[in-house]
C-alpha cells in the first residue's frame, strides 16, 4: 500500500470555556506523531456520547489532558484507518481499519490485565480524558490496545460500538444470564440501552424495555423487546413482574443512574436474580440503593457492577454487527454540524446517537 | 437389628408463654408416629441456636406449630438414630444414624429443588417453626430429607453441624472464593462464625476474624485466623485492609446483622470482592446497606445472599468433621439443665454452643 | 373436576419374541393402580424412539420388566393427563397434564440428586426398561418425578420433547457454549439432532448440520443451520472448519456413535473447543476415539459426556416449545398403525419422529 | 540505585552437537542489549528441566534459535535482577527482582491474550527454544511479560516455580476441582508433580501420589499426600479407588505421558471426574487414550488439557511460596557442575530439581 500523505494539521472538536457555558469549536490542530509502540490513525467518524458532556460541563474533574496540554478534545468512540506505524509495532500495517475505545491503554502487567478484566487496571488511560479523544481527526493509539474493525462493518456503525455496544456486551456476559431469561433495560430505548437490547436478543434472552414515547416503543419492539411506557403505566414494577412469568425479571441492566432506586422492584419474587450497575453516575448524584440485606438472603439476589467493554467485548460486539444482529441507530452528520450537535446533546435533544463524519462538510 | 422399644411419651423442651417473658419447661409429650414417607428418630442431642430464641421471644411471627398444635418445641439441629421406618420409605433402616436440619422438608418438585438450591423452595418447612423441632426427643423426619451421619462424627458434634457449619459451608462455596483469598468473618469468634473460619481454612482461604475478647482471640488463632479485636483496634477497616495485602479483603461473610453497615469498608480497593449476607435478621432491624452503586461498577463489587445449608452442605460439613478439619466448639449438658440453658442463651451469656444430651440427667 | 372413569384394561404396545425377529402387537393389558406416592396417567401420545428398538432387538440387555413381569412395553416419551392420585401425593390433582421421561424415578437422596445431576443417580429407574413404558396407555408415574406440561404445548409436541429435546437441552447447557459460537450436529437432520439445532439457535449459537438428503437439508436450513451434505462434500471436516470462521467449530454434539471418530476433526485449530458425547451406543460398537492426548493440551480441548435430560431440562425445553422456538417434527398416527410403525423404525425407514395417538384408531 | 556494571560477555550453558550425543559446555558469550520494550536481566539461577533435554536430544524439532543464531542455550526457568531497562519500558527499574518463564513473550493482542489464556496465543515465543534461554546468565526479557519475584522468595526457589509450580497451579485451577476432592498425581514424587501435590494440599484437596521408592514416599507423605508405590502395589487402580472413598478419584493430573493409558482407571465409578493432560509428550510417543466414549456419558467424565502457567499462575505460585505453602525441592550447584548436571539429567539420575547458581563456581 502506498504511504498515505499525512497533513501537518487536522480538524478537531475543541472545548472552549469548559464549565456550564462551554461550547465546542472545530480548530485546526497539529497532527501528532505516533510513539514507537503506537499507531497514528485517521478517523473517519466519531460518535458523540453523553458522558463526554459531563466532562465538558465540569461535572466531573477536569480532564488531565486539559491541564497537560491546555487544550481538550473529548470523544471515546472512533473508527478509521492506520496511516502510520510506530517502529516497534508488530502486526499492524498502514491501511488496516482501526477503532478507538473508551479505554485508550492499559498496563498489560497487573492482575486485572492478566485475567481479562483490564477495565479495572489501576493504570488505564481513558480516551478523551487523560489523552486526546476521538473529536480530533488524527490521533495516536497504542498498537496493543487498538481494535480491528472487520470487513462488513461500516465506520459509522463501528464507532458507537466501541463504547455503547461493547459495554453492554460485557455487562450481559458478566451477568451470567442465560438464554430464555427475562432482562430489564430501564431507559433501554436510548442509544446505549438499545444496543444492549439487541445483544440480549441475539443471546436468546427476553428483553423488557422501560422507557417512554412512540418512537422508542417502535424501536424497542422492532428489536424484539417487550416495551413498558413509564408515562402510561401506573405501576411499572407490577407490569414487569406480570410480563416476566408473573414472578419477576431474572436480570436488570441499570445504565441510567436515576433508575437505580427502582431496579430491585423489577425482580419481584424471582429467586437468584442479578442486578448489574453499569457505568459511573455523577459523583454528587443521590443514588443510594437502600436495600435491606434481608432481600439478598431471602431471594438469593445478587447486585454487581460493570463499567466498560474491553478488547474482547469490542471484538465480540463488532462480530454481532458483522452478522447483522446489531444495528446502529445513529444519524451521520458532517463536520460543520459538529459544534451545534454537541449543544443539542448538552440540551438533551438527541434521540439515538449522532456520529460525526470527518470527511463530510 | 432388634426393633427398639418405642415409649409412649418422651421429654420435650416446650415453650411456655411465648413472648418477652417466655420460659422453657421439659414436659412429657406423646411420641409421634411416622407417616408412610417418614422416619421416627430418637435424638441423642439437640443444639441450642440463637435464632430459636427470636421465635420464642415473638420477635418473629409465632411459629405455625403453636397455632396448629397449641404447643411449641423449637430446635433445628438434632442428631440421633432411626427407630421406626414409614412403610413407603426406601433406603433407611432402624439403627441408621440420622440428623435433622433447619429445613425439615422441601417439595422436591420445583425449579429450586431440581437445581440444588432447595433452600429457596417455596414450600419448604422449617424445623421447630412449621413443625415440631429438635427440642423434643422423638421426632419424625421425611426420609428423603434426613441427613445420614457418618461413623466417626459423634452426635454432639453432628448436631450443631446441621445448622451452623452447613450454612457456612454453603455461603463459602456459593461465594466462589478460591484458595489463598482473604475472607472476613465479622463476629467470627462465635458459635456460627468459628465453623465458617475452620471451613474457610480447610478450603485454603485466609480468614480474618473481627470480634472481641481473649477467649475468642485464642480460639480464632487456634483455627488459623488473623484476629482483630474491635474493642482494641481504633480503625478496624484500616486494619483489615492492611492485613489483606494492603489492598482489602476478597470476601466478607456477614452473619451478624449489626455488622452489615461496616462490611463494605473491609474490601478496601480490592477489585472483584464479594460480600455474602447470610441469614435473616429481625424484620424490624435497621440494616440498610447504603451503598452508592458507583462502588459496584468502580470495584466490580458483588453483594449476594445465602440462607442455610442443604443436604449437600450438611453432607460436606460432616465429611470435614469426620476428617478432623472441623471441630465443634460446644458444651454438652443434660436434660435437667435445658430450661436454664435456654435462659442463658436468651440473656446472651453463652460462649460457643450448648448441646443438650437427651440421655443425660 | 369429576373423577374420570378408569377402565379395567387398556391398550399397550407389547413386544413379542424379543430379539432379531421381534414384532409388536397391541394387547389389552390391566390398568395398573398407583402406589401411595404415584400418579396414574392416561397417556394421549407416545413417541417412538430408536433406542427402544435396540432393547427390543436384544442388542442391549433384556429389560428387567420382561424378567419381572413376563411382558414388555417399551417407550419413554409420553404425554397425557392425571386420572388418579396416590394418597400421599401433594401438589397434583386429577386433570393435570403430565409427561413421562426416559428417567421414570430417581432416589432424591444421593449426591447426584442433591446437586441437580440426577441423570447419574445410581438408583434411577428407566422408563420402558426397568418399568413399564409409554407404549402402554395407562401407566403410573412417581409424583415427585412427573413433568408438568404447560398450556400451549400440545401432547404430540410434548411427547418427543420428554426425550430428544430435553436431552439436547442438557447437553447444550452443560457444554457451556455461548451465544455466537459454532456448534456442529453430526446427523443433525434427524429427529433428535434437529431439536438440538433449534435449541442451539434459540440460545444464539450458530449450528452446523452434517447429514444428507434434500429433505434434511431443507429442514436444517429452515431451522437456521448451515447444512453440509456428507455425500456431496468430499472433505466434510475442511468444510466445517471453513464455515466456522476458517478456524473450526467451538463445539460438537455427538449423538450418532458412528460419528465419534470424526468429531475431533471438526474443531480444526479452535482453542478451547468442547466435544460432548451424548447417550449410550451399543456396548459392542467399536467407538474408540483414538486421540493423542497432545491435542488436549495443544488446543485446550475438552471431551465430556451427557446422557439424558432431567426435570429442569424437560421444563426448559417445554418452555421453548411454548414460546414457539422449538417445533416438533413429527407424524402422528393412530393405534392401528402402531405395530407397523415400529417395524418401519426397525428397518430405518422413518424420517423424523412418529408419535402414536392412543385416542385415534 | 547505582547503575550496575554490565560486562561485555557472560557465561552460558551452550549445547554442542545437538542430537543423541549432545553435551553441554559453558562458553563466554556476548551479553545482549535489550530492545526498547525489553529488560536486560542478570540471572542468579536457572533450573534444569527435563523438557530441555528433549530439545537437546533432537527428540523435538531443533530450536529456532539454533537455526537463527548458530548457538543454542536452553532453559526456561530463571530468577535474577534487572540490570538495564529499554527506553520504552514503564514500571520497571534497575534492581527489581525478575523471573523468566517458559513463555518468553506473547502477542497481547489476540482472543487468547485478551481472555487470560495466553498459553494458547498463536504468536507466543518459548524461552530456550525460539529465543535464548535461561542457561545464559544475562538475557533479555519483554517488560510486559516478565514476572516480579516478591520479597521472601529466594532465587533458587523462584526459578523452578516459573515452570513446574506455575504449570501445576494452572492445571489445578483450570480443573475446577474443589477443596476436599481426591486428586491423583501419577509420577507425583518427581520435581514437577511434588509442586502440584503441595499446591493441591494448600487448596484443600486430598492428593494421592503414585510413584516408587522410599525417598519419594517420604517426600510425598511429608507434603500431605497418600502414597501408592506402583512397584509394591499389585493393583494400583484398585488401591486408588479404595483410598478415594471406595468410589474413585475426582481428578487426575497427568504429567508423565507414559501414564496416560492408566489414568482413566483411577476415577473408578466417580461421577463427574476430570482428567487433565498436562504438557506435550514426544511427538512420536504412543500415547493414545483408547476410551470408549460410553464412559464420558456414563460417568459424566471430562478430559481436558493444560500446557503451562502464565503471568497469573507464576504470581500465584510465588505467593504460595512466600507464605511457605510451597517448598522447592531442589539441589543448588555452581557453574562448574553445569555440564555434568545436564548429563545426569539426560541419564535420568536426578531426583528432584537441580538449580545452577551463576554466582557460584
Amino acid at each position: 500500500m502506498a504511504e498515505p500523505e499525512i497533513p501537518q494539521t487536522c480538524p478537531a472538536g475543541v472545548v472552549v470555556n469548559p464549565g456550564p457555558n462551554f461550547h465546542l469549536e472545530v480548530h485546526d490542530v497539529p497532527v501528532p506523531s505516533p510513539g514507537p509502540n503506537e499507531l497514528l490513525l485517521r478517523l473517519n467518524c466519531t460518535g458523540l456520547c453523553m458522558s463526554d458532556v459531563h466532562y465538558m460541563l465540569n461535572d466531573l474533574p477536569l480532564p488531565k489532558q486539559m491541564q497537560d496540554f491546555g487544550v481538550y478534545s473529548p470523544g471515546h468512540e472512533g473508527a478509521g484507518v492506520v496511516v502510520k506505524v510506530g517502529e516497534q509495532v508488530k502486526g499492524w500495517k498502514v491501511g488496516d481499519r482501526a477503532g478507538v475505545k473508551p479505554m485508550w491503554d492499559v498496563c498489560h502487567n497487573c492482575e486485572q490485565c492478566w485475567t481479562g478484566i483490564e477495565q479495572w487496571c489501576g493504570s488505564k488511560l481513558n480516551t478523551g480524558i487523560e489523552v486526546v479523544g476521538t473529536y480530533q481527526q488524527y490521533i495516536t493509539s497504542p498498537a496493543l490496545y487498538t481494535t480491528r474493525i472487520p470487513d462488513g462493518v461500516p465506520d459509522e456503525v463501528a464507532g458507537p460500538i466501541m463504547c455503547a455496544a461493547s459495554t453492554m456486551h460485557r455487562a450481559l456476559t458478566d451477568s451470567g444470564l442465560k438464554a430464555g431469561k427475562w432482562v430489564v433495560f430501564p431507559g433501554g430505548g436510548g442509544g446505549v440501552g438499545i444496543q444492549g437490547v439487541q445483544l440480549a436478543k441475539a443471546m436468546g434472552m427476553r428483553p423488557i424495555v422501560i422507557d417512554t414515547g412512540d418512537a422508542k416503543e417502535a424501536l424497542a419492539k422492532r428489536c424484539g423487546a417487550v416495551f413498558i411506557d413509564f408515562k402510561k403505566e401506573s405501576n411499572v414494577a407490577a407490569k414487569v413482574v406480570e410480563t416476566a412469568d408473573g414472578i419477576g425479571a431474572h436480570g436488570v441492566m441499570v445504565t441510567a443512574w436515576q433508575t437505580y432506586k427502582d431496579s430491585i422492584s423489577y425482580i419481584g419474587s424471582r429467586i437468584g436474580a442479578i442486578i448489574t450497575c453499569i457505568g459511573l453516575p455523577p459523583t454528587d448524584a443521590d443514588v443510594t440503593v437502600g436495600a435491606n440485606p434481608l432481600i439478598y438472603a431471602a431471594l438469593k439476589l445478587t447486585i454487581t457492577g460493570s463499567i466498560v467493554g474491553d478488547m474482547q467485548d469490542a471484538a465480540a460486539a463488532l462480530e454481532y454487527a458483522r452478522r447483522g444482529e446489531l444495528q446502529s441507530i445513529c444519524e451521520v452528520r458532517g463536520l460543520s454540524k459538529f459544534p451545534e450537535s454537541v449543544q443539542q446533546l448538552k440540551r438533551g435533544e438527541v434521540a439515538g446517537r449522532i456520529v460525526i463524519d470527518f470527511n463530510k462538510e
